[in-house]
């Protein structure tokens, strides 16, 4: 996934504004009324157009929900990509105090540190609930906040997108060679795996990736996984829909707030946020998983083809590109190597329990015939 | 997973208490004075002993995180198995306005109607995610209310266990053959199915497990996961692990209240409850996910032998008897039929998904040589 460029458009942020303030929902309203002061206002900056399903639901969920659970104390303002500050810079925004808090996924902003990934998603990574418990039970959280205090900024998981496909291409891949001179949108570490492969990477935002393929400036692009995928169209222009996606197999999505900010809240209402964050990491991710159920099995109506499977070959290349990838992480320096130990140790705890439980039930459930009825 | 019958002890009881007096967090007790009345204390009776982890924690960070959150309008009093009722009375209990709420799994109360198994999990059904998907936008949740209210009773979502194992036995599994004549500790539908190959199923409590298999009256036996297992220490007594597991591939935990206390409720404080418990969905989720990958390696070493993956018509026979068992419910009466027909939809839904997608990255991440390691 990535951030769209929105122009700031004041009349567009008028109409929000006047649907934030409808958005405070019917808990707060019928609140009992509490003696408090004003409320205290924060800016979400996020990296979302305002119409994309999912991830942008779940930055409304977010300021609904912390507005509701302070009882009004606290009241979000939300701002689409680019209506206060760019789509990437949120997270500068935050670090400076030009915004209080984001809604956006930390490896946009892996440039500050490489390590910044593996609080996202890195190829051959964790998947959505694998990723939670690295995070809340695996050490996670406190790497990430030491990374974090860095530049100014504590940030919290607020949900999975849960396992990408392997993109859409102009042609079938069918071996390691075809990546040789292919321009792939990518971002994150896997822009780094397929160009070991021989292909050219580019980082686009969503809202260029379609003009990119009509003018024929990439030949082949991922995104966010179906629901999003369907969204924009990928099915109408490129017939090849490749599985599984290597690069992205749990995009976390997080909430990030500016340092002092953070601090000043009550410990109350810090806890309160952490419940909105936890129950969101439910929420977005569970809303993904059905919502790419749904549009999957639209896209195999719409494309009239099945995805095809990566051959073996393809897949080997690509993992052990991975591998190395992840590694040169740790020689970064002391924090990225910290970085990649842990959630390289428990990526390996992980792999030997879904190997025996998930992984083999998901794949003998019983649902070969399921395209049949597609 | 099931309960453990726990002897009421008063002076145990005092001392939980009086530990949950200190298990008032630091976040409540630094919370800003608010004028309020006295807490509105919720007593919970829970499904589990106080010493199994993950479930009885699960319950334990419920309790805390709603009088935090609250800043102790609500004070959750917590009760395990046997202290206040017993392990598999408390959906009774709750109805009847004896307690005001539980933390169990609603499987247990199947005899009230078998539409309840769909709430925990089911053979061949959703994993975690999965199933929170279907409970918060697949239409479960509405159909959960609608059958617990002709119980007085209103619940909500805690978590999942993962997929379970296969279980243990006392010989190794090679053909449909092996389950004639076998008894087995299995609790759900599950039961019904084995019952199906030939085999006796037999719900015995956590508690009774251990000593059934000492005394012979059990030839296998399941529970939660390697979690769980380690701790009762099946590795000790049965060499012959299995996966995957079929019956119970997302079992997911429950609170419960007391219908006209719930109503009671302010719609902030329900809406706290509610953040509470989805949070929980994804701690109580990631806290297994974690440790059973923990167990596992430690299970691994202390059995000595790999786990065996069951033959295909073994699998292939579970799951038409599953398929049969769990389509049974739809004649049970119209309840039954529209939880079963929302329910199979939305199973035949993420089938496709994580076919394509989880399934084949989970099974394909590069894992193989994990168990050289261990």
């Amino acid at each position: 996934m990535t951030q769209t460029s929105n122009t700031p458009a004041l009349s567009r942020r008028r109409a929000l504004l006047a649907g934030g303030a409808a958005a405070l929902t019917g808990a707060a309203l019928a609140a009992p009324a509490i003696a408090q002061g004003a409320p205290r206002v924060i800016r979400m900056a996020t990296s979302w157009p305002a119409d994309l399903g999912g991830l942008a639901d779940s930055a409304k969920r977010v300021a609904e929900r912390v507005t509701a659970a302070s009882q009004g104390r606290l009241s979000i303002e939300t701002y689409w990509a680019g209506e206060l500050v760019g789509a990437l810079d949120v997270h500068d925004a935050a670090a400076a105090g030009d915004i209080e808090m984001y809604h956006s996924a930390e490896y946009y902003f892996q440039k500050k540190h490489r390590g910044m990934n593996f609080f996202t998603t890195v190829p051959m990574g964790l998947t959505s609930v694998e990723q939670a418990a690295w995070i809340e039970y695996g050490g996670g959280q406190e790497l990430w906040d030491e990374l974090n205090a860095t530049f100014g900024v504590k940030a919290l998981a607020v949900g999975s997108t849960g396992v990408q496909m392997g993109g859409w291409f102009n042609k079938e891949i069918t071996s390691v060679a075809d990546f040789e001179g292919l321009t792939m949108r990518m971002p994150g570490l896997g822009a780094q795996v397929i160009t070991q492969l021989g292909a050219k990477a580019v980082v686009l935002p969503g809202g260029g990736i379609v003009e990119a393929l009509f003018d024929g400036s990439i030949d082949a692009t991922e995104w966010v996984g179906p629901y999003n995928d369907l969204q924009f169209g990928f099915q109408k222009l490129l017939s090849n829909y490749v599985y599984p996606g290597f690069h992205e197999p749990g995009t976390m999505a997080s909430i990030g707030f500016n340092q002092a900010f953070w601090d000043s809240l009550t410990t109350v209402d810090q806890a309160l946020i952490r419940a909105v964050a936890r129950a969101e990491l439910t929420n977005h991710t569970a809303d993904y998983y059905g919502n790419n159920g749904l549009a999957l099995t639209q896209l195999l109506k719409e494309a009239g083809s099945k995805p095809r499977l990566l051959p073996d070959d393809v897949w080997d290349a690509l993992a052990r590109a991975s591998a190395e990838v992840n590694a040169s992480v740790a020689q970064d320096d002391d924090m990225g190597r910290r970085i990649y130990d842990s959630y390289e140790a428990y990526r390996r705890l992980m792999g030997t329990t879904t190997l025996v439980s998930q992984a083999e039930y998901l794949s003998r459930r019983g649902m070969t015939d399921l395209f049949a009825d597609v």
